[in-house]
Protein backbone atom coordinates (compact mmCIF):
# COMPACT_ATOMS: atom_id res chain seq x y z
CA UNK A 1 0.00 0.00 0.00
CA UNK A 2 1.53 2.91 -1.14
CA UNK A 3 -1.66 5.06 -1.14
CA UNK A 4 -4.77 5.83 0.91
CA UNK A 5 -7.94 3.94 -0.66
CA UNK A 6 -9.75 6.89 1.07
CA UNK A 7 -8.08 10.46 -0.36
CA UNK A 8 -5.36 9.16 -2.33
CA UNK A 9 -2.60 10.89 -0.15
CA UNK A 10 0.09 9.09 0.25
CA UNK A 11 0.41 6.81 3.28
CA UNK A 12 3.93 6.07 5.86
CA UNK A 13 3.84 2.42 7.61
CA UNK A 14 4.57 3.62 11.39
CA UNK A 15 2.99 2.73 15.01
CA UNK A 16 -0.05 4.71 15.57
CA UNK A 17 -0.57 6.62 18.92
CA UNK A 18 -1.22 3.82 21.53
CA UNK A 19 -0.68 1.00 18.93
CA UNK A 20 2.38 -1.19 19.15
CA UNK A 21 2.67 -2.46 15.19
CA UNK A 22 3.67 -1.06 12.13
CA UNK A 23 -0.02 0.19 10.24
CA UNK A 24 -0.56 2.02 7.30
CA UNK A 25 -1.61 5.43 7.83
CA UNK A 26 -2.61 8.37 5.44
CA UNK A 27 -0.49 11.48 6.19
CA UNK A 28 -3.11 13.29 4.94
CA UNK A 29 -6.60 12.46 6.17
CA UNK A 30 -4.90 10.26 8.82
CA UNK A 31 -6.90 6.83 8.44
CA UNK A 32 -5.23 4.18 9.68
CA UNK A 33 -5.69 0.71 7.00
CA UNK A 34 -5.50 -2.18 8.81
CA UNK A 35 -4.48 -5.71 7.31
CA UNK A 36 -5.66 -8.67 8.55
CA UNK A 37 -4.92 -12.52 8.03
CA UNK A 38 -7.32 -14.07 5.06
CA UNK A 39 -9.52 -17.37 5.73
CA UNK A 40 -9.20 -20.02 2.89
CA UNK A 41 -11.90 -22.62 3.38
CA UNK A 42 -11.34 -26.04 1.83
CA UNK A 43 -13.78 -29.35 1.79
CA UNK A 44 -12.88 -33.22 2.17
CA UNK A 45 -15.35 -34.33 0.08
CA UNK A 46 -16.70 -38.31 0.64
CA UNK A 47 -17.78 -40.86 -1.32
CA UNK A 48 -17.87 -44.27 -0.19
CA UNK A 49 -13.96 -45.30 1.37
CA UNK A 50 -12.74 -42.46 -1.45
CA UNK A 51 -11.95 -38.99 -1.44
CA UNK A 52 -12.37 -36.00 -3.96
CA UNK A 53 -9.34 -33.90 -5.53
CA UNK A 54 -8.89 -31.56 -7.93
CA UNK A 55 -5.86 -31.26 -10.12
CA UNK A 56 -4.85 -27.68 -10.02
CA UNK A 57 -5.08 -25.26 -13.01
CA UNK A 58 -3.72 -22.57 -11.53
CA UNK A 59 -0.67 -21.22 -9.94
CA UNK A 60 0.78 -21.97 -7.43
CA UNK A 61 1.21 -25.45 -7.80
CA UNK A 62 -0.17 -25.87 -10.99
CA UNK A 63 -0.88 -29.36 -11.94
CA UNK A 64 -0.52 -30.87 -8.29
CA UNK A 65 -3.34 -32.73 -6.26
CA UNK A 66 -5.92 -30.71 -3.99
CA UNK A 67 -9.06 -30.53 -1.55
CA UNK A 68 -11.68 -28.03 -3.49
CA UNK A 69 -11.31 -24.92 -1.43
CA UNK A 70 -10.28 -20.91 -1.71
CA UNK A 71 -10.96 -17.71 -0.30
CA UNK A 72 -13.87 -17.11 2.26
CA UNK A 73 -15.72 -13.76 0.64
CA UNK A 74 -17.25 -11.22 2.52
CA UNK A 75 -20.91 -12.07 3.51
CA UNK A 76 -20.85 -15.74 3.43
CA UNK A 77 -20.18 -17.89 5.71
CA UNK A 78 -17.24 -20.42 6.16
CA UNK A 79 -19.61 -23.18 5.54
CA UNK A 80 -21.35 -21.31 2.28
CA UNK A 81 -17.51 -20.73 1.58
CA UNK A 82 -16.83 -24.73 1.59
CA UNK A 83 -19.87 -25.49 -0.55
CA UNK A 84 -19.17 -22.53 -3.20
CA UNK A 85 -15.66 -23.33 -3.82
CA UNK A 86 -16.61 -27.01 -3.83
CA UNK A 87 -19.24 -26.44 -6.36
CA UNK A 88 -16.75 -24.12 -8.52
CA UNK A 89 -13.78 -26.03 -8.41
CA UNK A 90 -14.80 -29.80 -8.56
CA UNK A 91 -18.71 -28.83 -9.73
CA UNK A 92 -19.91 -31.17 -7.36
CA UNK A 93 -22.47 -31.12 -4.50
CA UNK A 94 -21.59 -31.41 -0.51
CA UNK A 95 -23.38 -32.54 2.54
CA UNK A 96 -20.71 -30.75 5.66
CA UNK A 97 -20.31 -32.53 8.93
CA UNK A 98 -18.62 -30.00 10.18
CA UNK A 99 -14.83 -28.36 10.43
CA UNK A 100 -12.85 -31.13 10.89
CA UNK A 101 -8.82 -29.39 10.80
CA UNK A 102 -7.44 -25.99 10.91
CA UNK A 103 -4.04 -24.56 10.16
CA UNK A 104 -2.16 -21.03 10.71
CA UNK A 105 -0.05 -20.16 8.17
CA UNK A 106 1.47 -16.86 9.53
CA UNK A 107 4.14 -16.17 7.08
CA UNK A 108 1.47 -15.90 4.24
CA UNK A 109 -1.43 -14.22 7.05
CA UNK A 110 -4.11 -16.85 6.01
CA UNK A 111 -5.52 -19.82 8.28
CA UNK A 112 -6.75 -22.76 6.08
CA UNK A 113 -9.74 -24.49 7.35
CA UNK A 114 -11.01 -28.15 6.18
CA UNK A 115 -14.63 -29.32 6.30
CA UNK A 116 -15.56 -32.95 6.39
CA UNK A 117 -18.29 -33.32 3.51
CA UNK A 118 -20.12 -36.07 1.64
CA UNK A 119 -20.62 -36.05 -1.90
CA UNK A 120 -24.48 -35.54 -2.63
CA UNK A 121 -23.89 -37.66 -6.31
CA UNK A 122 -21.03 -38.34 -8.13
CA UNK A 123 -22.32 -36.01 -11.00
CA UNK A 124 -18.45 -33.97 -10.71
CA UNK A 125 -16.03 -32.73 -13.19
CA UNK A 126 -13.29 -29.97 -13.48
CA UNK A 127 -14.45 -26.40 -13.23
CA UNK A 128 -12.55 -23.83 -14.58
CA UNK A 129 -9.23 -23.65 -12.10
CA UNK A 130 -9.36 -27.72 -12.06
CA UNK A 131 -7.50 -29.62 -14.84
CA UNK A 132 -9.16 -32.95 -13.58
CA UNK A 133 -11.48 -34.42 -10.82
CA UNK A 134 -11.28 -37.52 -9.64
CA UNK A 135 -11.80 -39.22 -6.51
CA UNK A 136 -9.45 -41.96 -4.85
CA UNK A 137 -8.70 -44.51 -2.60
CA UNK A 138 -6.23 -44.02 0.30
CA UNK A 139 -3.64 -45.86 -1.80
CA UNK A 140 -4.56 -44.30 -4.68
CA UNK A 141 -3.99 -40.66 -3.69
CA UNK A 142 -0.70 -39.35 -5.39
CA UNK A 143 0.37 -38.78 -2.18
CA UNK A 144 4.14 -37.17 -3.53
CA UNK A 145 1.77 -34.86 -6.06
CA UNK A 146 -0.13 -32.95 -3.20
CA UNK A 147 0.09 -29.08 -3.42
CA UNK A 148 -0.03 -27.68 -0.14
CA UNK A 149 1.19 -29.40 3.49
CA UNK A 150 -2.62 -29.04 5.49
CA UNK A 151 -3.92 -30.94 2.50
CA UNK A 152 -1.91 -33.69 2.81
CA UNK A 153 -1.46 -33.50 6.39
CA UNK A 154 -5.10 -33.19 6.51
CA UNK A 155 -5.70 -36.57 3.95
CA UNK A 156 -3.59 -38.22 6.02
CA UNK A 157 -6.16 -37.38 9.76
CA UNK A 158 -8.94 -38.33 7.51
CA UNK A 159 -7.93 -42.08 6.38
CA UNK A 160 -6.49 -42.31 9.95
CA UNK A 161 -9.46 -41.77 11.48
CA UNK A 162 -11.81 -43.63 9.25
CA UNK A 163 -11.05 -46.12 10.89
CA UNK A 164 -12.06 -45.51 14.02
CA UNK A 165 -15.02 -43.70 12.69
CA UNK A 166 -13.89 -40.66 15.13
CA UNK A 167 -12.63 -37.29 13.76
CA UNK A 168 -11.91 -35.44 16.50
CA UNK A 169 -10.67 -31.65 15.46
CA UNK A 170 -7.25 -31.10 14.07
CA UNK A 171 -5.20 -28.02 14.91
CA UNK A 172 -1.69 -27.11 13.48
CA UNK A 173 0.47 -24.62 12.08
CA UNK A 174 2.35 -24.52 8.72
CA UNK A 175 5.76 -23.02 9.63
CA UNK A 176 8.50 -22.23 7.22
CA UNK A 177 11.50 -23.85 8.50
CA UNK A 178 15.29 -22.12 8.36
CA UNK A 179 15.78 -23.85 4.49
CA UNK A 180 12.40 -22.76 3.37
CA UNK A 181 10.64 -26.10 3.95
CA UNK A 182 6.82 -25.64 5.11
CA UNK A 183 6.33 -27.86 8.08
CA UNK A 184 3.53 -28.77 9.87
CA UNK A 185 3.34 -28.52 13.82
CA UNK A 186 0.72 -29.38 15.81
CA UNK A 187 -1.25 -26.54 17.87
CA UNK A 188 -3.89 -26.04 20.69
CA UNK B 1 -12.32 2.44 -1.42
CA UNK B 2 -12.27 5.29 -3.77
CA UNK B 3 -9.06 5.34 -5.17
CA UNK B 4 -5.90 2.33 -5.87
CA UNK B 5 -3.77 1.80 -2.74
CA UNK B 6 -0.78 1.25 -5.21
CA UNK B 7 -1.35 3.76 -8.10
CA UNK B 8 -3.81 6.35 -6.54
CA UNK B 9 -5.90 6.23 -9.43
CA UNK B 10 -9.59 5.86 -9.06
CA UNK B 11 -11.06 2.67 -8.78
CA UNK B 12 -14.47 1.10 -10.00
CA UNK B 13 -16.78 -1.20 -8.23
CA UNK B 14 -17.13 -3.77 -10.92
CA UNK B 15 -17.18 -7.80 -11.91
CA UNK B 16 -14.08 -8.61 -13.28
CA UNK B 17 -13.70 -10.63 -16.35
CA UNK B 18 -14.29 -14.42 -15.20
CA UNK B 19 -15.27 -13.50 -12.23
CA UNK B 20 -18.55 -13.70 -10.67
CA UNK B 21 -18.91 -10.64 -8.01
CA UNK B 22 -17.97 -6.94 -7.86
CA UNK B 23 -15.10 -6.07 -6.64
CA UNK B 24 -12.77 -2.71 -6.42
CA UNK B 25 -10.99 -2.14 -9.62
CA UNK B 26 -8.19 0.46 -10.61
CA UNK B 27 -9.17 2.13 -13.75
CA UNK B 28 -5.55 2.97 -14.22
CA UNK B 29 -3.21 -0.28 -13.47
CA UNK B 30 -6.06 -2.60 -13.65
CA UNK B 31 -5.31 -4.32 -10.42
CA UNK B 32 -7.84 -6.10 -8.66
CA UNK B 33 -8.50 -5.18 -4.77
CA UNK B 34 -10.01 -7.74 -2.87
CA UNK B 35 -11.66 -7.65 0.45
CA UNK B 36 -12.21 -10.38 2.91
CA UNK B 37 -13.69 -11.51 6.13
CA UNK B 38 -11.74 -10.59 9.01
CA UNK B 39 -11.28 -12.87 12.09
CA UNK B 40 -11.78 -12.21 16.18
CA UNK B 41 -10.26 -14.00 18.47
CA UNK B 42 -11.02 -14.52 21.88
CA UNK B 43 -10.55 -16.79 25.11
CA UNK B 44 -12.68 -18.29 27.90
CA UNK B 45 -10.30 -17.89 30.59
CA UNK B 46 -11.38 -20.23 33.38
CA UNK B 47 -10.41 -20.37 36.93
CA UNK B 48 -12.01 -23.08 39.28
CA UNK B 49 -15.82 -22.66 38.18
CA UNK B 50 -15.14 -19.19 37.30
CA UNK B 51 -14.49 -17.47 33.96
CA UNK B 52 -12.81 -13.97 33.30
CA UNK B 53 -14.43 -10.75 31.68
CA UNK B 54 -13.28 -7.51 30.91
CA UNK B 55 -15.68 -4.44 30.72
CA UNK B 56 -15.80 -2.90 27.73
CA UNK B 57 -13.83 0.59 28.03
CA UNK B 58 -14.13 1.09 24.25
CA UNK B 59 -17.54 1.11 21.95
CA UNK B 60 -19.00 -0.50 20.49
CA UNK B 61 -20.86 -1.92 23.78
CA UNK B 62 -18.95 0.53 25.53
CA UNK B 63 -19.79 -0.49 29.21
CA UNK B 64 -20.91 -4.01 28.46
CA UNK B 65 -19.13 -7.24 29.62
CA UNK B 66 -17.21 -9.44 26.88
CA UNK B 67 -14.56 -12.38 26.99
CA UNK B 68 -11.24 -11.02 26.09
CA UNK B 69 -10.72 -10.27 22.36
CA UNK B 70 -9.84 -9.02 19.36
CA UNK B 71 -8.80 -9.10 15.81
CA UNK B 72 -6.49 -11.23 14.77
CA UNK B 73 -2.89 -9.46 13.25
CA UNK B 74 -0.86 -10.53 10.20
CA UNK B 75 1.82 -12.65 10.91
CA UNK B 76 0.17 -14.47 13.90
CA UNK B 77 -1.27 -17.96 14.63
CA UNK B 78 -5.23 -17.82 16.31
CA UNK B 79 -3.76 -19.31 19.33
CA UNK B 80 -0.66 -16.29 19.28
CA UNK B 81 -3.82 -13.96 18.90
CA UNK B 82 -5.66 -15.53 21.99
CA UNK B 83 -3.13 -15.70 24.12
CA UNK B 84 -2.51 -11.71 23.03
CA UNK B 85 -5.59 -10.49 23.37
CA UNK B 86 -5.94 -12.12 27.01
CA UNK B 87 -2.64 -10.11 28.20
CA UNK B 88 -3.58 -7.01 26.79
CA UNK B 89 -7.44 -6.55 27.72
CA UNK B 90 -7.57 -8.41 31.12
CA UNK B 91 -3.55 -8.57 31.71
CA UNK B 92 -3.89 -11.95 32.28
CA UNK B 93 -1.82 -14.91 31.42
CA UNK B 94 -3.48 -18.47 29.86
CA UNK B 95 -3.01 -21.47 29.08
CA UNK B 96 -4.83 -22.89 25.74
CA UNK B 97 -7.28 -26.04 25.86
CA UNK B 98 -8.16 -25.87 21.79
CA UNK B 99 -11.10 -24.52 19.90
CA UNK B 100 -14.60 -24.54 21.70
CA UNK B 101 -16.63 -22.27 19.74
CA UNK B 102 -16.80 -20.56 16.20
CA UNK B 103 -19.44 -17.70 14.79
CA UNK B 104 -19.85 -16.44 11.65
CA UNK B 105 -20.70 -13.01 11.28
CA UNK B 106 -21.75 -12.21 7.46
CA UNK B 107 -23.28 -9.00 7.94
CA UNK B 108 -19.80 -7.64 9.61
CA UNK B 109 -17.96 -9.93 7.51
CA UNK B 110 -16.20 -11.42 10.87
CA UNK B 111 -15.60 -14.92 11.94
CA UNK B 112 -15.27 -15.16 15.94
CA UNK B 113 -12.73 -17.98 17.64
CA UNK B 114 -13.48 -19.08 21.09
CA UNK B 115 -10.51 -20.85 22.56
CA UNK B 116 -11.04 -22.58 25.88
CA UNK B 117 -8.50 -21.66 28.36
CA UNK B 118 -7.31 -22.05 32.08
CA UNK B 119 -5.43 -18.59 33.92
CA UNK B 120 -1.78 -19.56 34.98
CA UNK B 121 -2.46 -17.20 37.96
CA UNK B 122 -5.14 -14.60 39.48
CA UNK B 123 -2.59 -11.91 38.40
CA UNK B 124 -5.10 -9.75 36.18
CA UNK B 125 -6.43 -6.58 35.81
CA UNK B 126 -8.18 -4.05 33.20
CA UNK B 127 -6.13 -2.95 30.04
CA UNK B 128 -6.57 -0.19 28.52
CA UNK B 129 -9.58 -1.28 26.15
CA UNK B 130 -11.11 -2.45 29.55
CA UNK B 131 -12.61 -0.31 32.64
CA UNK B 132 -12.87 -3.85 34.84
CA UNK B 133 -11.71 -7.38 34.65
CA UNK B 134 -13.39 -10.25 37.23
CA UNK B 135 -14.11 -13.22 37.42
CA UNK B 136 -17.47 -14.74 37.65
CA UNK B 137 -19.41 -17.56 39.25
CA UNK B 138 -22.22 -18.60 36.48
CA UNK B 139 -24.91 -17.50 38.36
CA UNK B 140 -23.01 -14.13 38.80
CA UNK B 141 -22.20 -13.44 35.22
CA UNK B 142 -24.32 -10.07 34.48
CA UNK B 143 -25.87 -12.23 31.64
CA UNK B 144 -28.32 -9.17 30.81
CA UNK B 145 -24.97 -6.74 30.40
CA UNK B 146 -22.84 -8.77 27.86
CA UNK B 147 -21.89 -7.29 24.60
CA UNK B 148 -22.47 -10.20 21.84
CA UNK B 149 -24.44 -12.58 21.62
CA UNK B 150 -21.79 -15.56 20.66
CA UNK B 151 -19.66 -14.34 24.10
CA UNK B 152 -23.20 -15.25 25.34
CA UNK B 153 -23.91 -18.20 23.46
CA UNK B 154 -20.44 -19.60 24.26
CA UNK B 155 -20.37 -18.91 28.13
CA UNK B 156 -23.70 -20.77 28.14
CA UNK B 157 -22.72 -23.73 26.38
CA UNK B 158 -19.66 -23.58 28.61
CA UNK B 159 -21.27 -23.60 32.06
CA UNK B 160 -23.18 -26.33 30.52
CA UNK B 161 -20.58 -28.53 28.93
CA UNK B 162 -18.93 -28.27 32.46
CA UNK B 163 -21.71 -30.35 34.19
CA UNK B 164 -20.16 -33.37 32.04
CA UNK B 165 -16.19 -31.85 30.81
CA UNK B 166 -17.16 -33.09 27.61
CA UNK B 167 -16.43 -29.94 25.66
CA UNK B 168 -17.07 -30.64 22.01
CA UNK B 169 -16.81 -27.66 19.06
CA UNK B 170 -19.60 -25.44 18.77
CA UNK B 171 -20.46 -23.44 15.27
CA UNK B 172 -23.33 -20.99 15.03
CA UNK B 173 -23.81 -17.79 12.63
CA UNK B 174 -24.55 -14.89 14.30
CA UNK B 175 -27.24 -13.28 11.55
CA UNK B 176 -29.43 -10.29 11.63
CA UNK B 177 -33.57 -10.49 11.85
CA UNK B 178 -35.38 -8.67 10.10
CA UNK B 179 -36.38 -6.07 12.67
CA UNK B 180 -32.26 -6.08 13.33
CA UNK B 181 -31.53 -8.37 16.36
CA UNK B 182 -29.19 -10.73 15.84
CA UNK B 183 -30.07 -14.34 16.59
CA UNK B 184 -27.57 -16.97 16.98
CA UNK B 185 -28.39 -19.92 14.30
CA UNK B 186 -26.77 -23.08 15.26
CA UNK B 187 -24.74 -24.61 12.13
CA UNK B 188 -22.19 -27.35 10.82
Amino acid sequence: MKFCPTCASKVSFRIPEGDDRERFICDDCGEIHYQNPRIVVCSVPCFEDKVLLCKRAIEPRYGKWTLPGGFMENAETTQQAALRETREEACARIELHGLYSYYNLPHINQVHLFYRASLLDLDFGAGPESLEVNLFRKDDIPWNEIAFPAVGNTLEHYFSDRLTNQYPLRAANVILSPDNRRIIQPAD
